[in-house]
């Protein structure tokens, strides 16, 4: 950061463009913001932290790193089924930080902002001695009541998935030079799903009311698919060629078939698991024709705590290691 | 930390005990918390970041570290007048912070959330290579319209502070070696005020309707009542005389006269300042009584945009530098 910066200045010349639109922000001048909530809502709260140098790269663009902070929580948001409103953001950086980034960082916040209705309302700004640490809590709000759970999977409700999986775990791979032997179309496609990830916060609140549980596909498609199991106290069955995967995955997959288990295992990708019964299959044509966005059947819920994933050949095809673990 | 413990460990073994007053929390098992607002009522929403080697010391007791971290965010929701209801947690955390540390900074936790009725609703675990970060967003509770700003001071509005002010600054001191002339006694005085200041929960919301402004007193007596000036275009004079001084902090000054400058300057006391006209006379009594606590009047708010201090002889004392930037 610029030494010349303070705290008082960086929120100023940064951060308070960003709260305008919402008069209980108070400028940033406050102690704390002051919201009211609509009658009939609850809301949804949810934290996250990134790191750099573990969750993104001291090279990464601030716009991107911007992006992915609050889309990280935007999909939080989404799994329960809920509406975007307003988040909080810590910032933790150091003499390296200069105002450049700043400015960049800001801006893609901004942008993201405009894309997703949301706001910011507060925060915090200080210096660390270590890596550049970004706290967002983000508040969505959703009906009384109303609340899509992990823990509320059925026997027998068919799982889907949003979108494509396994995109971002590729994308990782491409970016650190690990994918060399793809198109560079199918490269830029696979790393923006890494590093921009479009959280489905239309979709979240749409399913409300449809679905029995959901989760965001942020630890890798088993893991969080393990979340739902474990919390609504069943099993799943999952058909490895009924997973949904762009063109771009299917080359990769085409050089590296066992790159599945990155499909399978890696993380990051936000789109949206769920769960729901039969009659799911009606609305889900609505959906997909309204959201421009697949959503496909990939199993089912079973009784018993055990996830057994099936192959082309219909054999059991062995777990992957349950997400990543930054630890 | 321990490398055997993984995120969902550490949450399952330390914070999920934390979380089991609000069922909107979820056992910390989901994406989000979902929580129902009274009717009626608004959320006050506020964020603080700690860090180690910046805002406390590596060997600063978890226990410690924990109450500042709470007691920071509880200073904040007081001064809008409102009442603590639930907080999100982040921690970000290195190779050397072991179980027995997340074992105590829970406990610390834990007692104050039942010193300060509030709870944890959910958060993030995450690894850094650098120093411990923390961060905390508080949720409180007020009524709709109701909310004390930083910016309702009115002219000829007196100025209140609550309890003894200067402490923590001078605490710092005797935690750093610096002021070993001093009692036992005071120096343990000083250095609890430090590291444990008592954020004014009850007095703030007690406030709302009797009051023009208020604000906590983190970066500094006379910084955060330049932070009122500021935002209600207004000036202020101060009479040295009129701060109140804990006796410890009198011991002090008797010995360093000049650390006056600490007492008009240091952060961290987490008292609250506040304006209001002269009918505040009757309730400040009630209040005193009902809370045990002192509220002294310190001077009043002028017309301009300065900050005047007077001194002993009734001469202008110059401003100490505002507040302590942590850049």
């Amino acid at each position: 950061m610029n030494r010349n910066l303070g705290e008082f200045e960086i929120i100023k010349t940064y951060f308070s463009a960003l709260a305008l639109s919402e008069k209980g922000a108070f400028n940033l001048t406050d102690d704390a913001a002051v919201i009211a909530i609509p009658a009939g809502k609850c809301i949804v709260v949810t934290t996250d932290t990134i790191v750099q140098g573990t969750h993104f790269l001291s090279e990464d663009s601030p716009n991107n790193i911007a992006a992915k902070l609050l889309r990280v929580s935007l999909s939080d948001l989404a799994a329960m089924g809920s509406i975007p409103a307003y988040y909080n953001l810590s910032i933790a950086v150091n003499s390296n930080t200069k105002s450049d980034w700043f400015e960049a960082f800001a801006l893609g916040l901004l942008a993201d902002q405009k894309k997703y209705n949301i706001t910011l309302i507060g925060g915090d700004t200080v210096a660390t001695s270590g890596p550049i640490t970004l706290t967002i809590t983000a508040l969505g709000l959703v009906d009384k009541g109303k609340t899509i759970r992990r823990s509320g999977a059925k026997f027998d409700d068919d799982i889907w998935v949003s979108g494509s999986i396994g995109d971002a775990a590729l994308g990782l791979k491409v970016a650190t030079g690990k994918l060399n032997q793809i198109s560079e179309a199918n490269k830029n496609y696979l790393r923006s799903r890494y590093f921009k990830p479009n959280p489905r916060t239309l979709l979240g609140p749409k399913l409300v009311g449809h679905v029995n549980s959901a989760i965001d596909i942020s630890d890798g498609l088993i893991a969080d698919l393990n979340h739902i199991c474990e919390t609504s106290n069943l099993g799943a069955k999952v058909q490895i060629t009924d997973i949904p995967l762009s063109n771009a995955a299917k080359d990769v997959l085409s050089i590296k078939p066992d790159y599945i288990d990155l499909i399978l295992g890696g993380g990051d990708d936000f789109e949206l698991l769920f769960t729901a019964d039969k009659s799911f299959q009606k609305i889900k044509k609505k959906l997909t024709r309204a959201l421009d966005l697949n959503l496909t059947k990939i199993g089912s819920i079973i009784s018993g705590d055990s996830i057994q994933i099936f192959d082309q050949y219909g054999e059991i095809y062995p777990l992957p290691k349950f997400g990543y673990a930054h630890f």
